[in-house]
């Protein structure tokens, strides 16, 4: 047995771990535009990161570096560094040597304007900034931000039943889930558990797949994604059950968060989706639901429009008919099985449900045994003017 | 050699073809909302349905009648008739008995809203008011639209080296390109051109592929989908390669004016790809740019941000590197395999592209010979609105 608990403290909670925001001069306005984290001793590395085939600057150095432990992660919002070639990978490499006495091997990874190069003199001025004594998780949180309206941020601590804890603390930034052009989604973890590289890539692959890769703001895929999971060791404690439950409602908490903060999001919705022929299509379909534009001005409508969840199913290509479907609205069915329940009444319930800030909509395919639930938002007026407008 | 001359009559251009549009109250302002298409002699039938696999009742009932041949069509707009479950083709055999002393095999084919049984004393009724002897082309194109700003018909005569002749003729609608609650995309047309069914069958399959199914507004696939292509051979005259030309003509010209009438669009964009693997990766990598939301948020706000063209094609799985990349919006060349020309010289270029109703984007790969075409549009405020509020 064991016990997770909630607490404060960010990516500064675990054991040995140090982190901060300075101001650096890339947001204009000079707020918060770079972080660090710092482990005063070297950490084990998980990672995940972006599927595209554009991959910026910071991942393409990270993975030539082939295996390695740090105690030191960068990372600069404003420009993403990404598709700026060759050169951009020795931007990294320049600004990384500067703190080459102070620290071991160190990562960079940024967030912002793509195909820009890294303002380098900045950057390494406001590197020196850094005071690898603090302990202002928020401070680096703030930092990380672009179009985030708010930062996003979680601690937990785990007791084991043999009385020893560890600790994991994680944040995270997102805005248009991808927006590659100003956003994109970064998550630092950072734990004191006694875990091996091995298995928490393991676990953070399992649980990657369940919470930030069934989240969409707007269904693209950013060049700079990356998740990254410290591991400095220094509780000496461990359960890999409890390690994996910790970091489920770590990163489920944190893909929750990116979505309600979605670029123009107002509602946070949920895509249950059961009984497809197995999960395989069970998260094609709820991808889908969460991607469908048709279905996301619905959302944002407020309108129980149950025609168009069916008709994107019925669009997603996998096993499905409209006599096995049914479809509801949290407790409120709308259709099931060919009957369809659309009256007055019970459009006026559905209605209600959806003026919710979050809410779940259900749809089992009456196939077999699949399941999976992904999140999405709505698209509204704020999206697309954030979206057209951004530059001007 | 052969000549093809643009003309008018829609699709009572080819020979022995009627149509007309009627007001059978289905739409709450009394416009035109019924249409029906009449060959005096029997046509072989082409056809291409959505692969939707909540495909609505008039296909389910197409499909139940194996291979026939027809002389009518009966389109409705308004009411989709999708989802109706096995009540929804008992509807379409009732109406359809009505008219079974006057027309051979007749086809049924709706557009509208989703999971509502039709209104068949309506439409029996409606029936009624057609006059088989009336070549009224445009009233019957009006007759199908639900969300379309304006009515699209094309007619062509193809002339063969020996003096003969022959005529096609189309009337489509479309909107969103599906909206599976409002809209669908419907198109019929009519020929009388001497082919076979199963040659017509194979040159419709080609051609859709290079016109209708490479165009998206947003990038939903309806219930409702149809083309529906008749023959009924009185011209005696046929050529294939003229045939295939024609409609290819025909089809394109449809695409792209549905793309242009798509839902709030407020500009037509190509997407040229090439230098792909192969041409399927090229369709892909196209087919992700005239999807992408944040692609389309750029277009709508003029802004030539290259960077999420690159991103967009990077995310989609193709083969690909910023290495071999080229991207030009028109002849404006804004990123060329590492070289990113994009000074405020070249934006300023870019942003006068973008300011127009229609205009090409280039985008080469450089991994191979593959290319695709694709029509897309912007997404803005209007498409929001029509979405989200369309039932208020």
């Amino acid at each position: 047995m064991y016990k997770i608990v909630q607490t404060q403290g960010g990516v500064c909670l675990a054991d040995g771990f140090f982190a901060d925001g300075v101001s650096a001069g890339l947001k204009p306005n000079g707020a918060k535009d770079m972080a660090f984290i710092y482990s005063e001793s070297l950490c084990e590395i998980a990672s995940v990161f972006t599927t595209n085939k554009m991959a910026a600057a910071p991942i393409i150095h990270f993975k030539s570096k082939g295996s390695f432990e740090t105690n030191f992660v960068l990372v600069n919002s404003k420009n993403a560094n990404a598709i700026t070639g060759d050169a951009g990978v020795e931007d990294i490499k320049d600004i990384l040597q500067t703190l080459s006495q102070e620290v071991h091997h160190p990562i960079m990874s940024s967030t912002g304007v793509i195909g820009v190069r890294l303002p380098k003199e900045k950057i390494i001025a406001g590197a020196k900034l850094f005071d690898l004594s603090k302990k202002e998780p928020h401070s680096a949180a703030k930092a990380i931000m672009t179009t985030d309206t708010f930062s996003k941020e979680i601690a937990l601590r785990v007791e084991l039943a043999d009385g020893s804890s560890f600790n994991i603390g994680a944040m995270a930034k997102g805005a248009g889930m991808i927006n590659p052009a100003m956003a994109t989604m970064l998550c630092f973890i950072t734990t004191d558990a006694d875990v091996s590289a091995n298995e928490m890539q393991k676990i953070l692959n399992d649980t990657t797949a369940k919470t930030f890769n069934a989240a969409s703001v707007d269904g693209d895929t950013s060049t700079n994604d990356t998740v990254l999971l410290l591991a400095n060791k220094k509780s000496g404690a461990y359960n890999a059950t409890a390690f994996h439950e910790a970091l489920h409602t770590i990163m489920h908490f944190l893909a929750r968060e990116m979505v309600r903060d979605g670029e123009g999001a107002t509602k946070l919705v949920t895509y249950e989706v059961s009984g497809a022929k197995d999960d395989a299509e069970a998260e094609v379909a709820a991808k889908a639901l969460s991607d469908s534009l048709l279905v996301k001005t619905a959302l944002y409508g407020e309108d129980p429009n149950w025609g168009r969840i069916a008709s994107t199913v019925g669009a997603s290509g996998v096993a499905c008919s409209q006599e096995s479907l049914q479809i509801s609205f949290e407790d409120v069915c709308v259709y099931d099985k060919g009957n369809i329940y659309f009256d007055a009444d019970i459009e006026a319930k559905a209605s209600l449900v959806m003026q919710r800030d979050a809410f779940t909509i259900f749809c089992d395919l009456g196939q077999g045994k699949g399941k999976f639930t992904a999140f999405g938002c709505d698209l509204g007026h704020e999206y697309v003017k954030i979206n057209a407008d951004y530059r001007t």
